[in-house]
């Protein structure tokens, strides 16, 4: 048992949607999220870049003293998860990327998966390598979507705009005579895009969300260690490296309910 | 004379198409263009976060002891000018925004200003402020789409995407019945989308892009100064904070001709 926090972190806001399913699997668990919205998005960034931002960021959540670190962002999880599991040990770090291959092999029925996600996910390849690793012979096709990002933080989430875009990125796929059964959301910003980029995919598609099976592998990770929190709900804590005000105004539909701007703390990295 | 170049910033590519305003007015100058493609978007960022950004990125032109600075990001130009203008005293520092707001004020027939901009630059207001201390009398609109960085980024600049969005975005202000007659591209990422912002805004508006404005400031600045080059044309140099190679494919559209990755240098803040 344990009464300390469990950190979530992302490049923004999309990893709420990361918390919301923690905190509807672990009602009791404390929350302590951070978004580094000075430097989003990560997706079109390298590597190297992207590991040095997320080592930096997550600094601020060490004073928290986390029992776990959620990467609640596709990009981060893909490229800097060895470096922050190295940063945070013996905290067990989990990313969203294995937890949304599992989902994946499990749902599809051999047809073949699609990930669709941002630039950097696609290039660094860790859906791939992930599934392979559970399913060597599946078909896996990738997909960046990069505008899926500016759609989901404009709130143009439904009508034509995020419609016809959807079908741009996804109607060959989809349209050829051996399309895919599974269609993993490989970036957390993409569940609030699911009625549009399902719409595209068209019917007898399953659509994976790693958000809930990243809930899963959490608790199961809790559970392993016997780290679980019984105590009464605790109100979760927000932290954002830019624009506090922003990070509610938008984070509040990812999260699915209100964030007021004075219950997001800024983090200074100074110059 | 001087043989020294001009130095341009941005957060990214989109100051390319001031570049290519400058390059066509003064061939004879040796231009060098920075982005900070680690940092971008600027526009969602708050002002005190872009000052930093920027004092910080254009360190990396004071080795090239440039004769002026172009600061080719509306963002940056309507929140962090002061702040440059300290850091590269005496060299001249010329916005892109009080040129564009000339360029609207000199077109304007008196029906009304239309700034469209990322919410940075909406928010600083400076557009309103320089429009209306050339004319202060006149009635200016300020409008946010932030969703037209990532078409221009995404190359998505033709199609019902582009359209339908500029339509959601443009349709309540140049649908009403005393509609503004000049439209001001308060971003240096739109002007790859005029073709579909035009169709938004319907018949005999102006579209004002400010990069040939800026380009004749620039112009100006050199010939008060007596710092005009008269040497041979000299190829450009390009440098990025990030992805070089991103720099260089996306880039090329902004600029209007290729630039190869291995003409783009790598600059790295470190940790």
């Amino acid at each position: 048992m344990s009464d300390a926090p469990i950190a979530i972190f992302d490049s923004g806001v999309g990893g709420l949607t990361v918390m919301a399913a923690i905190a509807k699997r672990l009602p009791q668990e404390r929350l302590v999220y951070l978004g580094d919205t000075a430097r989003l998005p990560y997706g079109t960034k390298s590597a190297e870049t992207v590991t040095r931002y997320a080592l930096q960021a997550t600094r601020a959540l060490m004073r928290f003293a986390p029992k776990a670190l959620v990467v609640g962002c596709n990009t981060a999880s893909a490229v800097a998860l060895p470096a922050l599991t190295a940063a945070f040990a013996p905290v067990p770090v989990i990313g969203v990327v294995e937890p949304g291959a599992r989902a994946a092999v499990a749902a599809s029925t051999g047809n073949g998966i699609t990930v669709i996600a941002t630039e950097g996910t696609v290039r660094g390849g860790a859906y791939l390598r992930a599934i392979r690793a559970l399913s060597p012979e599946a078909r896996v096709i990738q997909r960046a979507c990069p505008l899926f990002v500016a759609l989901a933080e404009e709130g143009w989430t439904t009508g034509p705009v995020p419609e016809i875009a959807a079908s741009r990125y996804l109607a060959d796929i989809f349209g050829s005579f051996d399309r895919p059964d599974t269609l993993v959301l490989g970036c957390t910003h993409f569940p609030v895009l699911a009625g549009a980029i399902a719409k595209a995919a068209g019917d007898g598609i399953t659509l994976v969300d790693s958000a809930a099976t990243t809930a899963l592998e959490t608790d199961r990770v809790l559970d392993d260690r016997g780290l679980r929190r019984n105590g009464p709900a605790h109100a979760p804590a927000f932290l954002a490296t830019d624009a506090p005000e922003r990070f509610a105004r938008v984070g509040s539909q990812f999260l699915g309910r209100e964030i007021a701007s004075d219950q997001v703390e800024l983090v200074d990295f100074g110059p």
